[in-house]
């Protein structure tokens, strides 16, 4: 079955699956302070060049919520992309994690929050208008929901409005590493160098089970996250597991390797489709997503082969889309084949 | 290494374990929409012999903070044991999902809720008098947090006294497969025969990696789960290894394979222990914790052997424990060896 | 001192200060349920021509996060326009008294939310996507925060849109008065059979100290609402200086008396404007708030003469003010004098 | 009609209302910054000796929730006697407000918190243990639920073990008046001379219509207060009528006046009762609440000559009532009586 739907419809990569067994022998102590999480964080500081608070759990949602939960008091304000993952696809679990903070939805293209919009949202909300919420924390997708990438320049600029403004800086990095090795910098550029100040760090989407690690640049600042994780049911009992996946994930650069693959295969699709007649592409493939437009025809003929993938014609990031098309998201991974993305053209090209 | 501190510090059981192998390959839904999963709702349906609604979750914590936020308003009260789980050891997660309810600790022998202690304490919260809570939810522990099992009548009492004063009754089931193999009866006897309305029912303890499952017996009341589950972020990407772990589980009886094997190390240690000059056994063994009062000697043989467990004397429940004795919490498990158990009676018999 | 800042800078009417006065001989029962109180609830069931559940609080933030905590849950969305008072004015009111529920604004003309914009906005919303917050309530203001009115058809219209889709219906009512006189229909025309489900029925700016009443049309559905004000800290202990505000500001038509003399006094002063050289008007005069844009020279004239008034320029409604140009917003109430009137378009004129 | 049922049965003091009266005058600032609140503020300073944030609202229910979500995070503790009003009687708002944190009911005599079961209780909740919610704050009653007052080594001695622990101090005062008349000291030396860090300051129960104050004593931590009480819907428009009470209050002594007098009659009461055949006194009276432990006899007299009370029968603090008797709560107020005690008194004896 071909599947572009999303990349956490793929498994577990071999090298993390075989860590997870290997992990499994004798008894280990519960709640994160086993050996496994320990070198996890040891290798998320030794890459990170920087001593870390790491806080490893299953899921992105709780990753982002908590992390802005450690950021945004109940009466403070989370500016984001409009079309945000926090925003829209998350159910209000920022909401819950900050007890009620709100979140400005801030305009861009193609998923990245605009400097000039950035400004002009937060000059909305004055600081200490008691009228209105306080603005806490600035969060960025990297890469964005439509699957962009902010270069370095435009990471450091947001943070440097965000901090000027005495907001903290939270990254959305469920898809880090396939941002990562498209800028082709290293992790400390594209995170506390240009100005983030807590960062989800993906896994799952990238060859994991289920983990994510939060990490807090500044130790200091994450004195209230135990509790919080704890709180919020996302402290595993049997951690090691989770230590073990984070620590196969970062060895020998598995989770660049990774990513090198589902980014090449979404450039490969990109190009293929760009090249089909009567398909247009909004904008430039970055990560390991791709979003084209299809004619209703290369839409009917791929579903008819059993191809799965979004249908996001109502969720457009630009009203596109034409009568007679269709607009669709494809998500690529590690384990997508190289066939599976030659059928795709094909059957695009009819 | 003998680890007799918790349940949860063994590792995942080979059939679940080959379980989750399987389930690896190609690419399946994410979001819980995927076969393995589908597969775990329709064998609990079976086992429980009643069409339910299933949520998968990875932690014990977040299925009991789940099921409360599902019976209890912010302005209501839950009535559970005052040593109960929920009430002194999730850091407040059940106060998180109920967005601010308040927890009743309720007093009783071994961690059971005595009837009249619950009437008592219902009593004090008049239905409908504007300044206090309301009471919403009785939460019990099966097996308790001191290893103690209600009986089906004891159970079928408590129930009937919630239900009559319009409460839902929550189970914390995290060792309910020990608790009913000690029973010998049904599950469906230990849950909604006896008055149940939702079940946190545990794997992770008897041998899953990281999978507990609420469940609701009646499914007109589980609408808004989906969504709270969503919220709290826990509904995992990759479901389907959620939904491998507990169908494994379930299959030929290996969970109760599991317990029964867990329930007969702590009958053997305890057994060993009763008869150990200067060991006290502060009440009866039921499923797979031990208790005991060791004198300090023991304590000090123990420790100096390297056996880890942990010691209560700060939490024990009835101030049993005289100078010059520790106060102990013994957990066995699947994993648990006889020779382990036989090494431990020895060291304590000195 | 001149004062077009807001109707909440005026004092207490004679009328309603005389039944504060009154209702102070002797003792009487606290927490709302004394004669007082219930002569008001009488007279709005009356007035409302309807059996009512009624709620007396004393702020009007507090009648709107209340209304909208009994109609929205935590993972609810609560749509309104995106210049609402509850969107922008209540530092997160709302999400607290939802438990975190999302505030979606919502466009529209003048404060009023277009039906297109609303099933557009609804429609991103889709019923059952575990992902997204879930459709729960609309939030009307009646009038807007741009002072407009919306008309029957228009309420009609859009609490079938809201109905059809599964919301409840919320009218923030703080100027009710000054509305429903503009439109000279009854209360529950303008309420209840256009579909209003929960209504905050302001006194405070018409008049009273401080006094608002959420007007639950269901009673059935007004069961939570008692323990959420107590919660919420609203619940008066002295509970009858509510009363006697609500039942002084319904009798023989109080609160119509001071609502047509804030209203007129708005219309004379949009019409001086209107007239006044260079000075425009962006919409229609409707309740008793007029928007208007002044030249730079008569605002500072106005400022010169202690006049005060809010300069709304970073906060229009449409951009519409040009280089060299004030927008300000000035508010009438009962309290307003004809010469302040006159001396403020004297001053206008220049 | 004899009402010793409470003090907020009372009405509004002369003064206090003639200070409302006045306020009336003219157009004032809305939302605190008018000059009746800056008096009161200031007068609050002079008299507790010291610069002050101070923060006025209308019920003491949200005085001790916004206090306490000063001072508590969601994942905290506070500690406070298990009959506290805050424990019993608010419905959770201490809950809301702190956005779930959990309430710790300490014993002691009388409604007062005893040390050695305040230690052993912060004993329970170990620094850093992920599992439980964190100590954060101590509330002590001043005067308490049963009438009582803590002395100043009493008060030193709470504090100083809450601060060792890391605690903040919160005072519900919403008697303050009444216990600082009976100990005779100084508002400082029974506040932050003491070791309190917030203080519910009360004057509703004592003569005003509807305002208590939040007093923090170290101006810096009040930075989040002024939107935390906007956030609760607590922000009053008319603030004026806040200020205004608030100051009439103060003046000239008028505040203590008051409690003298309702403590007077208290004393008067509790002697009389005293001395009254088959009457038993539970505990000295202390301030202006009387608790008596009638023969069924006399409570049915009094019953039947209209006089109101509560019968705390189901509450008392020491299951101190036998058959055939009725355990009484008497309030009195700078409204009662000599005549009303006397009467009181008279039915009683029988």
């Amino acid at each position: 079955m071909m599947d572009f739907t999303s990349d956490n419809t793929s498994g577990v990569s071999e090298k993390i699956m075989q860590a997870i067994l290997k992990a499994n022998a004798g008894s280990s102590a519960a709640y994160g302070v086993d050996p496994f999480t320990a070198r996890a964080s040891a290798l998320l500081s030794e890459i990170f060049e920087k001593e870390l608070a790491v806080f490893l759990v299953a899921t992105g949602t709780a990753a982002n919520a908590l992390a802005l939960g450690a950021l945004c008091p109940p009466w403070g304000a989370v500016f984001c992309h409009a079309r945000a993952h926090i925003f829209e696809d998350e159910c209000g679990a920022p909401e819950m994690f900050t007890a009620g903070a709100k979140l400005v939805g801030v305009a861009g293209e193609a998923g990245r929050i605009a400097p000039s919009a950035l400004r002009e949202s937060l000059a909305a909300f004055p600081r200490g208008a008691v009228k209105q919420v306080q603005p806490a924390a600035l969060s960025l997708s990297q890469a964005t929901e439509a699957g962009a990438v902010y270069d370095l320049a435009e990471l450091t600029e947001l943070c440097r409005i965000a901090h000027d403004a005495g907001l903290g800086v939270h990254m959305d990095g469920a898809r880090f590493a396939n941002a990562l090795v498209e800028l082709n910098c290293s992790p400390a550029e594209m995170s506390w160098k240009a100005g983030i100040d807590i960062l989800s760090f993906g896994a799952t989407k990238n060859g994991a089970l289920a983990c994510e690690a939060i990490i807090v640049f500044d130790p200091a600042k994450a004195a209230s996250l135990p509790f919080q994780r704890k709180r919020g049911g996302h402290l595993l009992s049997k951690g090691r597991f989770l230590g073990a996946q984070m620590a196969a994930y970062l060895e020998n650069g598995h989770w660049l390797d990774n990513a090198r693959v589902a980014n090449a295969h979404a450039a490969r699709l990109a190009a293929g489709l760009a090249e089909a007649s009567g398909v247009r592409m909004p904008w430039p493939r970055q990560a390991n997503e791709v979003f084209a437009i299809l004619p209703a025809r290369a839409d009917a003929a791929l579903r008819a082969a059993g191809v799965r993938y979004y249908d996001w014609s109502d969720r457009d990031f630009g009203e596109m889309r034409r009568d007679g098309e269709v607009f669709v998201r494809l998500l690529t991974s590690f384990a997508t084949q190289a066939a599976e993305v030659d059928a795709f053209i094909a059957l695009a090209r009819g």
